[in-house]
């Protein structure tokens, strides 16, 4: 949404969060960058991330794309919110091949209780930058449970 | 579509392609069941496989459902075929827990071109069996490409 | 959802919605049945509704659907509150053609925020029911404003 | 994609194919801009276009979005070629209000058989401008079929 950078306080629950993640670490993904609304993720190339004809398997890239998405949504919400995706949808433009995918989440509209992200994939490498997936992904801000005496 | 089994020429073409799949060997997953237009996944709970809160990661849930759909429309196709998702879309109904997801693919709409796929997948454990997910799938049939002397 | 009917008031709120939409009667649609979950409206063939080869124009069949999927959602609401569409997808499956449209939104996951239904378009005419479109639809309820003294 | 002008048969195919949708003119939409690729259409308030709250129905909104889109596809298509919606997504980001909509169809990928595109309307009015909704879409280029002797 803007070059403000993070604060401190939210790039570490970001950071806590992305790391408690089992499937991004499985994976290999890191984070990029992360600013207000925009986070940008990386998932460098493995053979255990292929498809049958051994571009990067588009359930790879789905799951980079959804990660990057959550994320740049959970940068707007409050401490102690989480995020959750309710919904999201992909379309693959290109064969996903490059030495690592790249996938953007920008926030398209911020809301209390909903918020909706531009996800799109690049392709890297060769001196090339493809467009691999664009999609669009609805996330829900999940409110911290009153604590109980 | 049917109760009909797979010609086993076309069961040994699905296999040889799953297994192709670095993806979902990484990820753990595995066939249950192949009948013409229909395919159904399994894969087992990992802590590789989560989320922040240690649940199944959207983006497992995607790589599963995408490839059950993507075999149930390669079921239909002549020898030589190939599969590409073009898109697909999935809304998250619950949370993604249980001892294994189970991911059906079913075509809908079968065509030379484009294939359309119904997703659903399951977390099933407890003896209890929640849908977590359904979604859509526009699958493309690829050519052989003509040898080359 | 069930087979148990609407409850009048139900009804009545459903009616009166359907009827306050401006877009539904200058289309010329009209409600076939409602039950739990489950709404099934109908849009008789006119050349008002067509795209350029002369069937039903894919907006015309997205317009019906998604009204079919906000009263399905509609009738698992408490009195007093409202439906908004927060997102949907359709996948056009067979030209729209036929004496009319049938559109069928069920519920697939209610909830006390959001609602996904499934939505199902049949194009009828000459003996012959053709699936036309089948989707998926987040709906959003909207709770009343407190009054104002 | 460019600034370059449409050809004038083009052109003329583009606004030959809109006047024969019966359903463009019964809304009352009209052609504002095209260009390569990227189409924007303009659809006054009307009371016959609302959903139960005096807003654009979304149907509307829909509809508009899916001609933009078609058409900016149908820019790039060569003479006598058609297109088709295979599919499309939509999400709402805003009460859609306002003198107008205006829905811009910018294609993302083009391609001979399949064509991407990004869908966005505007709601204008009262010196303002919001982004109602952002979807995508995919089309099919149809090819012209063989004259039969």
């Amino acid at each position: 949404m803007t070059d403000t950078p993070l604060s401190p306080e939210t790039l570490d629950r970001l950071r806590a969060s992305f790391d408690a993640q089992g499937l991004m670490r499985h994976l290999g993904a890191s984070i990029v960058a992360a600013l207000p609304g925009h986070v940008t993720l990386r998932l460098p190339f493995r053979r255990e991330l292929t498809q049958q004809h051994g571009y990067f398997h588009a359930g790879g890239t789905a799951a980079l794309a959804d990660s990057a998405g959550g994320y740049a949504a959970f940068t707007l919400f409050p401490p102690g919110h989480d995020v959750l995706t309710t919904e999201f949808k992909l379309n693959l433009l290109n064969p996903a091949q490059g030495d690592w995918l790249e996938a953007e989440g920008r926030v398209v509209k911020p809301g209390r209780t909903l918020t909706i992200c531009q996800l799109d994939v690049w392709g890297v490498g060769g001196g090339q930058r493809t467009h691999v997936a664009t999609g669009l992904q609805t996330l829900i801000c999940i409110k911290p449970r009153p604590a109980t005496s």
